[in-house]
């Protein structure tokens, strides 16, 4: 009997491609003849050193970065990179902009602050709920790194292009949109993402992080808690969270060899969110919340006529194999996750039902 | 076609319950009739609720742990605990004493002066190599807490009893023989476990924390490096490490259920032990490297006569479907970890490939 599946629409722990988890199921009990699951091979071998390699040269690729940027894997999410960044690059005098695009942001510049580290909000779109993107920032000559979240799970919304620093490095939390497009990398210093939203499981957050940070960091930090300590051993300081890692390299390895790169996956995610944002547009029953020239390709929010049918869109919905529509629980409302995995069939099968739903209650 | 399987002697990741990897993988595509991957299902949703709390209730009934502990899951692996206990503990003049046996507990004290936290190390068995376990240690007076590792995963040591500390809390990295055995834990203030060795696999970490050092958690830390914020949120304050702690879930699970409980579980592994030991103490050709009294139910090393005596052994075991026999990096010589997970007929096919090699060899 085939399992049972649904069209995913979480925002995170998220879809993952039908054939990367039919790889993972299928050599669960024996990895590559090893005789010993993923979970019980040891981070020291010559299999793990292939699954961690392979993805981080797939990655590199993936985002054409040249020999300047470390790939790391770290544990925490990106809730502890908020507090390594100030911890390990704001001593010595050094000040950094933060972009605040809403509850991320927030959280990021929130404990730079708690650390009594020197942060200017140069930018927020906080006056009308988040619904934007802010435009022409003026950032702050000498800062050390520019902070944006590129894409805003809760609200919707995503930088169209990223911002103009006049060269300073920006520093991005690319949780929800990693992998969504290609994007020039060489303006950043460092980037991340919790990988349980667009390239893998819960329990991994990929770091990029550029050479002339790594020189930054001090010496006398706890080393856990140091860039360098991960960098200088390949992720592999302590015991790494190998199976999200070996997900990750799937899904990467999916990027490039099924759907064909980052160009190939954008025009498939523009086709997705033209169709959903296309149908929403033309009608008077949903409402979007983002302002059109900051949607997201990523996270579509909208809203119904009362919280009545919305709660009652998403129990139908659920009804109709078509899972995780209910907005994040600080906002409400709805919002469909449309992440890399999601193929357009999914995106089809949610405008199909969300005319038949407004037909009825419309 | 079934799998092939050896029998895993892996430190750590280490071999998990064959049953556990069965279930994960029979409902890898749809987790409990909900169309998705336990990968997929969000942190937020009844499915994963219904697993964390039931692991952190399995947890509690097996350690017969009071409602003074609450469990956390956090990531970072033992080695961030390191950092984070004298970061959220010594505070406002408070010391702490330290137990020095070895790799882990030497990397314990150095996070704790690192921030400039006054430790005292009470004793230490550097000077024999770390081949025993420290006895009648005089504590100080006032400590906040004693730390100590339960089980030296590289030496081969455990604590055959825990020390009498004169009232002050304990504190234990147990990474290596969490649930080996039962304990009486109200001798402790905080006790905390890596999964990849006896509980899970990479990439979570279990604590276990008493209500009055949580009382002592500065306001002002990082929101991360707190326990308390892990604590108010039921380890998610953020995305945890789901699929991690949905393998933790069925480890305790089968502990309980299939085991039955850690007096059995420590009975087996006793059975386990004395057999191995047992061969090795009657043969010229093995020696055992840990003082008798100080001997790992979980880790068990050895010598053979030369270095490539000992190369050969691994090789010639892994050909015998024997894997992970090699000592760590760091001691060389030969390991087998005996963990919960491994059967009874793993050890005597060890035993039975090491006569036939001694045989051969000696």
């Amino acid at each position: 009997m085939s399992p049972k599946r649904i069209h995913n629409f979480n925002a995170g722990p998220a879809a993952l491609p039908q054939v990367v988890l039919e790889e993972i199921q299928e050599n669960f009990l024996d990895f590559k003849g090893s005789g010993m699951s993923i979970t019980e091979v040891s981070h020291r071998s010559k299999w793990f050193d292939e699954v961690i390699n392979d993805a981080i040269d797939r990655i590199k690729r993936l985002l054409d970065l040249d020999d300047r940027y470390h790939i790391l894997f770290m544990q925490g999410g990106a809730s502890l990179q908020f507090c390594l960044m100030p911890m390990n690059f704001l001593n010595d005098g050094r000040s950094a902009d933060y972009v605040n695009t809403g509850t991320w942001s927030t959280k990021a510049i929130k404990e730079a602050e708690i650390q009594g580290k020197p942060v200017q909000v140069v930018a927020s779109s906080e006056d009308r709920n988040f619904a934007y993107i802010p435009k022409n920032i003026e950032f702050t000559p000498g800062a050390t790194f520019a902070h944006i979240t590129s894409n805003n799970t809760i609200k919707g919304t995503q930088w169209a292009e990223f911002p103009d620093t006049g060269g300073i490095p920006l520093f991005a939390d690319m949780s929800s949109d990693i992998f969504c497009r290609p994007f020039d990398a060489s303006n950043f210093g460092l980037f991340y993402a919790g990988a349980q939203k667009n390239m893998g499981p819960a329990g991994v957050c990929m770091v990029a992080v550029r050479d002339d940070f790594l020189e930054m960091v001090p010496e006398d930090l706890p080393t856990m808690l140091k860039y360098t300590t991960h960098s200088a051993k390949n992720s592999m300081f302590n015991t790494p969270p190998c199976f999200a890692i070996y997900t990750v390299q799937l899904v990467v390895k999916w990027l490039e060899e099924t759907i064909g790169g980052l160009d190939k996956m954008a025009a498939l995610n523009q086709q997705k969110a033209d169709l959903l944002y296309g149908f929403i547009d033309q009608s008077d029953f949903y409402a979007g919340t983002a302002d059109a020239d900051s949607r997201s390709l990523m996270n579509v929010t909208f809203r119904l006529p009362s919280e009545e049918l919305e709660q009652q869109f998403v129990a139908d919905a659920l009804n109709n194999d078509l899972g995780g529509l209910k907005g994040h629980r600080s906002v409400g409302g709805c919002r469909a996750s449309i992440y890399n995995p999601t193929p357009l069939a999914g995106v089809e099968a949610l405008v199909d039902f969300m005319k038949t739903f407004e037909q009825k209650n419309g």
